[in-house]
């Protein structure tokens, strides 16, 4: 019997996420239902935490996905690590960093807020400062900045953090399974994803780890955590050795997740990472060869995000709305301080190919062209293909 | 290219939920995955709304689907509407009952505690005392409790609390789609309910209902929520006129919902209620012909999911282990208190038919017999088919 009635368009899916997953992760969807607590289902839970641990780099025995968006882990992490008068350091450069803000300040901490421009990193000189003058329980930051198109760079930062003993909490939305997340050897003490982005899944998961130094103190709370549902102490029972049930983890999405999982074992991490880069690479020399410019630095660029300046004189709304309605093609509008200001193209998971750097290319260069501004395709293209070896 | 390496065998499931969905659901997931912003899915968004308004019975503009399972469903009522040094009064009757009093101690709340024996209704009489004693905020119940298979009349506790102003919460997980919710009619203030159970769509959604005395609530709290992934005054920015993105929506997820509640309009509430109660005395009839007993007395049973005594001398897991290696049958075991006690057996949604009916009771007198319980399956098929008009 057909289904007549969901209106779906077939999207092409080019912006913050979610993306377009692979037809295997579709087909995965259709798997049988099953209990969450059959002995059978538990071992694909297991599976799921161990191909997890291997993409956040980690040997955390707390490395699952929390039952939500990418918001729910991160309220997870938030929730679990911060309790009210802790002091707690939150870097915000971003959309999502000032989102973590708002969390830590509903966990009634000892706030503190390191304030940076938006679509550049978080200076290390800056967070050292802070750390001396402070004895900091948590440091959160956003690896990277889905709202700005920045990668931080976490090797002085996470030795900054060690050497003041203080917990990292971080932000991989954008980054898990795109570009490398050193989770052991950058020290995290959580860290959390989604399951729409670089892992190639649909929504609804939120890839999370924990380190042991993180359960234990979440165990001496001196607060409860006030969240029964991501409480990682509960949460743990579930998915490590008691199998206490929780909540109903749905096989249908932890399927897809698998799948999606599986792929990036297929194809390995490193060859993934080397595929976002060069079509990042590609998209990047295109659109600048066409005029158009990139927001953030050379140096701090996302792979897996993409920031286009948007020219002066073009309608965002007028150019979203055209792409989408001539081409099915979907591309993100930027968040606070950055709307109306950027673009963000995404090129994540199975959305990160040849194809779609080339279409959005050409569909840009038309969406442009009807609202009078120019840009020239040829160029682009060619320098596109250079990067892309073609 | 099929996919290999998901193991998901084909199961009956007639355990609490989740539960087997119809095809038409399965085929609805693999809908193309779109934007959570795109136009055409804030329509499809817009659509769930107003379905989950039907089967709530209710007008509250503040009904959708929380993204999480059923229990990020009570966090999102219990949260919102309690905060530290309210007057709250949880109803205990069950191991879900329970699970709303943790989550009120977390919020801080002044709280008390109405504890009845498991599988039993809470007199109302008794409610009746304590709101005479104390000026409530919120009363919190469980309508159908999963636990013990008890159905709570809601008509008398309805009136009192109207009487008393105080706001109801009530747990719809095991009852919404498969028996009357009359949100409106009872004057409830928030209700949840799960995806997986008589909705009949995969796990991974919450339904839920504000009233907009709770939503105001909310509003006007001294304390902010939390939480801030499942604060209602954020949700509804989202789901309402707003449209200012909070969380990524699973489409996915979405889809299968409204897929299912398609097949709910199609059958028609009424029609469905009718099936859910004529399959539940099919099975009632059957298990206590063939010698079983129920553990609630018959006005009290929840025709969702039926709790059977487990007979003295058997051995629980090694019954149901049985049910799922023999006929990938899996039912469910008792919780806390009934723990050992009692089985489990839900009739709900796609899954409540004559066949699950009939099927359960060849599988159990089998899986008795080889533990030397002798039951006299012809009696129980006999009486079986009397109820289902055979």
């Amino acid at each position: 019997m057909p289904s007549h009635r969901i209106e779906a368009p077939l999207r092409t899916l080019m912006g913050p996420g979610p993306l377009d997953i692979h037809p295997r992760v579709y087909q995965a969807l259709t798997s049988p239902v099953i209990g969450h607590m059959d002995p059978v289902y538990l071992k694909t839970l297991d599976r799921i935490g161990e191909k997890l641990r291997n993409v956040f780099a980690t040997q955390n025995r707390l490395t699952h996905a929390v039952p939500g968006t990418g918001t729910s882990g991160m309220e997870a992490c938030v929730a679990n690590l911060m309790e009210p008068g802790d002091a707690v350091l939150v870097c915000v450069i971003g959309y999502f960093g000032d989102r973590i803000r708002q969390m830590a300040e509903r966990q009634e901490v000892e706030l503190t807020v390191l304030e940076g421009e938006w679509g550049k990193p978080v200076d290390p000189e800056r967070i050292k400062e802070e750390l001396n003058k402070k004895a900091y329980k948590v440091i959160a930051l956003v690896h990277a900045e889905s709202s700005t198109g920045v990668l931080l760079p976490m090797d002085e930062i996470s030795r900054l953090a060690k050497e003041h003993g203080v917990m990292i909490l971080l932000d991989c939305v954008t980054s898990l399974g795109g570009v490398d997340v050193k989770t052991d050897e950058w020290g995290l003490d959580a860290a959390y994803s989604c399951s729409q982005k670089c892992i190639g899944a649909p929504p609804g998961l939120a890839p999370v780890t924990f380190s042991d130094r993180a359960l234990e103190a979440a165990r001496n709370r001196k607060h409860p955590i006030r969240s029964w549902y991501l409480d990682i102490t509960l949460l743990d029972k579930y998915w490590g050795s008691e199998r206490v049930y929780h909540h109903t983890s749905s096989s249908t999405l932890n399927y897809g997740l698998l799948e999606a999982l599986e792929l990036i074992d297929e194809e390995g991490l490193q060859n993934r990472f080397a595929r976002h880069l060069k079509n990042h690479k590609a998209l990047v020399a295109g659109v600048e060869a066409m005029g158009l410019k990139m927001l953030v630095e050379p140096d701090f660029r996302l792979p897996t995000l993409n920031t286009v300046r948007i020219p002066q004189n073009v309608d965002d709304l007028k150019a979203r709305g055209y792409l989408l309605e001539k081409f099915n093609l979907e591309i993100g509008g930027g968040l606070g301080a950055l709307k109306g200001k950027v673009w963000r193209v995404g090129l994540m998971g199975y959305s990160s190919s040849a194809e779609n750097v080339l279409f959005f290319l050409s569909a840009i260069n038309r969406a442009l062209a009807v609202q009078g501004c120019k840009t020239d395709l040829s160029a682009g293209s060619d320098a596109a293909m250079s990067e892309l070896g073609a």
